[in-house]
Formats: structure tokens, sequence, C-alpha cells
């Protein structure tokens, strides 16, 4: 009998991370100042972010050293494993071969720590002694909150209100962990009393929480910000998913036909496709990329490639990527780690440039498939990475059809622990489709600032 | 820098169970027929186990080979991983070596897997269709309905009421695996229609739920019970972690002190100690097994050695253990999977023989080291762990007290991720010690059988 699970020892923890910007045809356009649309340079940043990480934004090394430090924690959960979907592939009569990459055996529970700690690393290195953060569903806050532990900073994280009500064990799960956790819009900040002062009993959103915590940095001079995806260099740290995830499939004899991942800002995605994309990019392998998404925030799928601002406020640069406008609120589906209204500039290039594919689910049939891997594998996948068991249930679904034996790689990018009462909601048959109407789609995009491509 | 965790390959899963019986001074007296007294053969105990279980229940053999069947679902999370505590033994500032086998990678979240693939296993095998079991906490609850799951059985749980009610997130894992799950007590079962009558909100007890679970086996021919502690299969079992324990000890280059594990029914402490215990009886090595318990429950601590019934309704057979009277209703503590009135007799008798020790703890003193702990160390553990964890620190500090470097290793039996109101309990300053009071323990001990010894 094969194995179940593909396991690398310590000492095959990445040494270095994959940066994709060496490789690609195109690059994404630099990013601009928000009030004024002239491009800016790093120093821009230095508000909010330490230049070890600036310089890591804009690098085109291929290759960037991992701290050690960085890998000395790494090895508290990593190399995570890669399982051969024995079971499932039993359950679906499929000829493929079905492998997941899963990073919900970090602490954490998803593959955020993977830069939530070589953040807090370059942070506590440039002398930061507090970081402010969002959360959404509190994957994020979670491991921010977990890394700043490790080396000793403070962490505030603005969760999304409706979250912070309905999701109180990853608040429970941060405070264990010694964060400072605040409802946002809070009245902590300018961009939330504003909010505040309109609409006293706003739930909140990303943007309007990313708003707050890049306040919050910018204005003390001892707290840097910190974001869990989109940005250049946190899809950067998430490469050691992919490089260890070609050392595993190496060594079960197998390359992947298509890699899935479930895709929001684009860092579990990226983290887990380029470094199979860099084959592609230099050695014309055929390897297939797909990014899945919610058909209720469609980024990729039905939004525009245009410049647009990062948080509501309009505090952020604006970046070239794939985006619904920053004014669109996605309706409440259980997967919020998905509900972003833009996406990764660099996944962003890449599918505007044909080299990554995209698909988008509703999830009800998200759901069905989360149950169906649950029962066969045991795990009960978050939300968002329930998108990619979807999606690559499918791809094994036409492969008994075709009679074709690929070999497909998706990412389970954590577990479901914290979300059991969306399954709960499925199972009792409560839980509906949210279908993205054209109204909101295109006021949304109208929100699109008139900044030249 | 030495590895943080020490891993073994699916090959080194153990082909063979270890038995204690095999090598115990003096073994526990037989069960007795709750109605007569008399000792009871392995045949009356056939109506609701299969005789491969009742076979091991019994068995004096020292190894006992495990199906194939079973190694094959073990390979989904097994072996499981021991490691290092460098973080904590750091943030403690002891010379102790501290190691933690654990559990809780397995998709179920802790030890309780282990036995439930077997159980399930043989009832399979046996022609059964479905099993009838109660749980408290909920991880037997979980494990034994992901088993079914694995191997096509239908599968109803008896959940105790007060944790129905307070633990969604455990019932709703049970139904995502397909399980029935009722609030016990129910109107399923005479046992529940007789508390019902006598107190309509009666909140529900283990000893309520087993006997449910039991009467719903016994009155229906394709159904069995299932038992996920106490019992000698269920420790028998359970030894897979000590098994893999002492083979991942040997390549760490060290052999423990001091073995530590939570006790309940003692499954998870069998489980982990009797494989040490075998190189301390057969070749008198000097490792010392403590079991934790918590003041709440301080069965071996405080309890009888004598013969009691398993359950409230007087329908298991009697047993020779270490009780705390089988009316006995322990105050509501968060470690649920800690609060039985009874022991494992396995581990009552070597307590008796003064081959395991014993220790007792309050809750807040258990929940400052599991806050200590996860943050050191990322995990955060169940309730029920956090009692070795408590027992573990304390070894080590007292190991900085006087120098030693000694090994210490502990039972992380399974993660909190369900327990999170728990530890927002202790954060918020509201978590408060439940004193055992003189008079509860008179009374729970007055109502133990007059049987002989």
């Amino acid at each position: 009998m094969a194995e179940t699970k593909i396991l690398l020892s310590e000492s095959e923890i990445p040494a270095r991370w994959y940066n994709i910007a060496a490789d690609m045809p195109n690059l994404p356009g630099p990013p601009l100042n928000p009030a004024t649309g002239e491009p800016i340079g790093p120093e821009a940043l230095a508000a909010i972010f330490p230049m070890a990480l600036i310089e890591q934004e804009v690098s085109r090394e291929r290759w960037i050293d991992i701290p050690e430090e960085v890998r000395e924690l790494y090895r508290m959960w990593r190399p995570s494993p890669l399982f051969r979907a024995h079971r499932l592939e039993k359950a679906l009569d499929t000829p493929a071969r079905i492998y997941y990459k899963y990073e919900g055996v970090s602490p954490a529970g998803s593959h955020k720590l993977n830069t939530a700690i070589p953040q807090v690393y370059y942070n506590k290195a440039a002398g930061i002694r507090r970081i402010a953060t969002e959360t959404g569903a509190g994957q994020w806050g979670s491991a921010l909150s977990m890394a700043c532990q490790f080396f000793g900073l403070e962490c505030t994280v603005y969760m999304v209100k409706v979250s912070y009500q309905q999701k109180p064990y990853r608040r429970i799960l941060m405070q264990t962990f010694g964060a400072e956790v605040l409802a946002s819009p809070s009245d902590r900040t300018q961009a939330g009393r504003a909010i505040l002062a309109e609409d006293p009993n706003s739930l909140g959103s990303l943007g309007i929480a990313i708003s707050e915590a890049v306040e919050d940095a910018a204005t003390r001079a001892d707290t840097n910000y910190a974001l869990g995806s989109v940005l250049n260099h946190v899809l950067l740290h998430q490469t050691v998913i992919g490089l260890e995830a070609k050392l595993q499939m190496e060594k079960a004899g197998h390359y992947p036909d298509v890699v899935i991942g479930c895709c929001g800002g684009g860092s579990n995605f990226g983290g887990l496709a380029f470094p199979f994309l860099h084959d592609r990019l230099t050695k014309g392998t055929n390897v297939r990329a797909v990014a899945v998404e919610p058909e209720a925030c469609p980024t990729l799928t039905r939004g525009a490639f245009a410049y647009d601002f990062g948080d509501t406020a309009k505090l952020t640069p604006m970046m070239q990527m794939y985006t619904l406008g920053h004014t669109f609120v996605p309706a409440g589906i259980h997967a919020g780690g998905l509900r972003y209204h833009g996406d990764s500039p660099l996944v962003s290039q890449l599918y505007h440039d044909s080299i990554v594919e995209a698909v988008a689910y509703n999830q009800t049939a998200v759901f069905e498939a989360a149950i169906q891997f649950a029962r066969a594998e045991g795990i009960v996948p978050a939300p968002e990475s329930s998108h990619a068991v979807r999606a690559a249930i499918d791809e094994a679904l036409r492969c008994k059809e075709s009679g074709e034996a690929k070999t497909i790689l998706f990412g389970l990018s954590g577990h479901g622990h914290f979300d059991l009462a969306a399954y709960e909601s499925y199972l009792s048959g409560s839980l509906h489709d949210v279908p993205l109407s054209d109204e909101a789609l295109t006021q949304g995009l109208a929100s699109l600032p008139r900044v030249g491509v």
C-alpha cells in the first residue's frame, strides 16, 4: 500500500522563498499614491512597514533567504504533510490521483502563520514594538497574535464587527495569545469614528478594518501594520507551501497536471501554485494553476483589471489588480476569508496574461464538497479551503468521464474547527446561495478611481 | 539545533498492541453480574460487544496483532508527532528536558480515534450495523462518529444534555460525520424516561448517558455498544501512543524519568504509560508514571478501591476499581472528559500496587498552565490534556530548584479548539475552583454496592 502522508524532515524546510516576479513575462504596474495618483517609491511605505519587507515587496531576485530564526519557528509544524486522498478517490470512483497539501496542522490552523512569523521577525529586527492589523474571519488575526507572542511584540487586531460577534472562538484564540481585539468600526481611529457617526450600527467590513489598522500604525511611531494577503512579500513567504509540495510530489513520483487553491487575497493560491508556475515559466511544463473564488465575490472571474484602493477609506496605495471596486461589499457568505474586493497584483497579472485560470462556485456546492471530503478523509475543511475541495472534486469527476488518470494537487489551507456553525447551517438545510446582482457589481465597479493603466 | 518534532514513518506504526495484563503482579478482580454479584464470563457481554473485543478484554497475551485495515486508517494521522518543548523549557528556565506526545493531530482532535477505529472494525466484522454510545464533552462521540462513517455503520450518540446545550460545535462535528445525536436523558430509552419522569429538567450525566446507550444496544439485535475508556480493550488500543513514543524517545536519545498523562477513565494515561511500565515491570527500570486528575473528581487520590457500577442505572457489570461511587456527580468543571466517578480497573490496580502515582489539581491552576503552554508552544490544549501540562510544568519547576536535568514526557491528548469558552472564562477572571465537599464525597462513597473484594 502506498503511503497516505508524504512527510519531509525538518531539514527539508525550504531555505529560500521563491519570488515569481523574477520569472513573470509582465509585471504589475507600480503602486500609486492614493492622493496624487503618482507612482510611489519604497520610502512611502516606510511609515507602516519595515524596510526589509519593503525590499521584498519590490525585489526582482528569484530566491530570497529565509532567516534562520524564522525557519526555527517553522519547525513547530513545518514541513506540513502532503496527503494522498486515497479514500476520496475511492468515494468518487475516479482514475485521477488526488493529493492535498494540508496547512491546517499549523498551530494557528491555517497557512497564515507562514507569513505572520517572518513579518513579525522583520518588524522586531527594525525595533518595532507593536503591530496593528485587521482580520475578517479571524484566521489572519489568530496567526499574527501567535507570531507576536512568540517574538514578544504587542498586537492589536481590528476585527470586523460581524465576525467579532459571530465568531467568538476566533476572538478568544487571539486573546489567549495575548492580543488586544477590537470590534471594527471602533472609536479608536478617525476612520472608525467617521463610520460610526454615519451608522452607529455598522457591522464593519474588511475595507473599514484595514483603514483602522493602517491609521493606527501610521500615527504611532512604535507601531507598524501587517497585512495577511495581497501584497508581494506575503505571497513570497507563502511559497514555502509550494516548495515543500514540489519536493513531496517528487517523492510521491507524480507531477501535478493541475494545482488548485482557493483565492481571496491570493496568498494561499500563490503560495502553493507559484513554485509550480516557476517550472512552467522557465521550463515550459504544462501545469495548470486554478484559482477558486466564491460567486458572491468573483474578483478574478467578473472584476476589472484596474488600479484600485485596498481599503474603504482610500488610505492605502492604489494597486493594479483585479477588483470589484473598493466600495463593493460582498454578501455574508461563510468563507469570510474570501470576501475581499481586490486580489494580489501578482495573481492578477498572471491571470490577465492567461498563465493562471480562475473559477467561481456558490457556497452550497462548496459545502456539499466539504462534507464529502470530511467523510472520506476525516478532516473538516475551512469554508475557504472547501472552495478548492469543490474544484478538485470536479476535476476528478471530469477524469472519471474521460477516463484520464490525471494528477490533481490542491491546497487545503486550513481546518474548519471554528466554522462549524456554517456546517450546521448546511446540514440543517438553511444555507443558501447568495446570487450577486448585476446592480451590486455595476455599483462596485463604478467606484474605481480614474487613473491610467 | 536539535529537532523540534520527532517523526516516524507510516511503516513504524505499531503492528501490535501491548497488553499490560501479561506483566502485572496482580490483576483486577473479575467483573460481577450487576444483579447477582456473581462473577460473569465473557458470554454475558456478548449482547453488547463483539466477541473479538471480549476476547481482548480478558486476554493475558502480551502482544495482540493490530488488523491491517485498522493500521491503514491509523495512517490518516499516525504516527503522531513527539515534540521537544524547547520554547516551554526556555520560558520555565528549567534544566529539565520536556517532551510531549501530541494526539490532537488526529482528525477527531484527540486520542479517542485510536480505539474508535478498531472497535468499529471488530463490530463490522461481527455483522453489526449500528453502534450506540454516550459522550460527555464530545471527544469520544466525535471519534466514534468518524470511525462509523469510515466503515459505513450507523451511529447514535447519547450526549449529556448540559454538553449538548453548551458545546454545539462538538454536536455539529458528530452530525457532519453522519451520526444521530440525542440529548441525554432522552425519551428513547426506559432509563432516560425514568430520569425525565423524576426531573424533566435533568441536565444529564455520563452515568445516565451510559445507561441509555447500553439499553439501546442491549435491546436491538443489529446494535452494539462502544465505550471510549475504562475497559481493558480500550486501554489496549491506546497503547499505540506509548509504543510510538518509546521509539521516538529512543530516536531523541533520552529515556523518560517520568511519564505524565491526564486520567479520567484512564485510556489516555494508560495508552501512553503502559508501554513504559512494561520496561519497569519486566526490566526493572525506574520510570515513574503519574496520572493527573481534577480535584473536583479525584477518583484515584480520594476514592475507594472497591467494586462499583459503571453507570447510574446499574446496568453495567460491577468492576473493581477506584471509584467515588456511581451516584457521585462531579462539579461542572471544563474538563468534561475527566468527570467520571470510576477509573480503569487496570490503572486502579496499578495504583493500588504503587506502580503508578496520582496527583490532583484545581482547574484555575490547570488553565494557568494551559495558557503558559499555548503561548510558548503554539498549541491550545484541551482542558483535560491541560492537567498533564500542569503536572509536567511542576515537575520541570522542581528540576529548576534541584538543578536536575530530568527527562519529562507528557501526553497532550487533544487540542482545545472546541473548548475556547473555557479559556475565555479563565482570561476574563470568571473561572473558579470548585472545592469538593466532604459531604459530597461521603454521599458518593455511601452508594458503593456491598460486594466482597
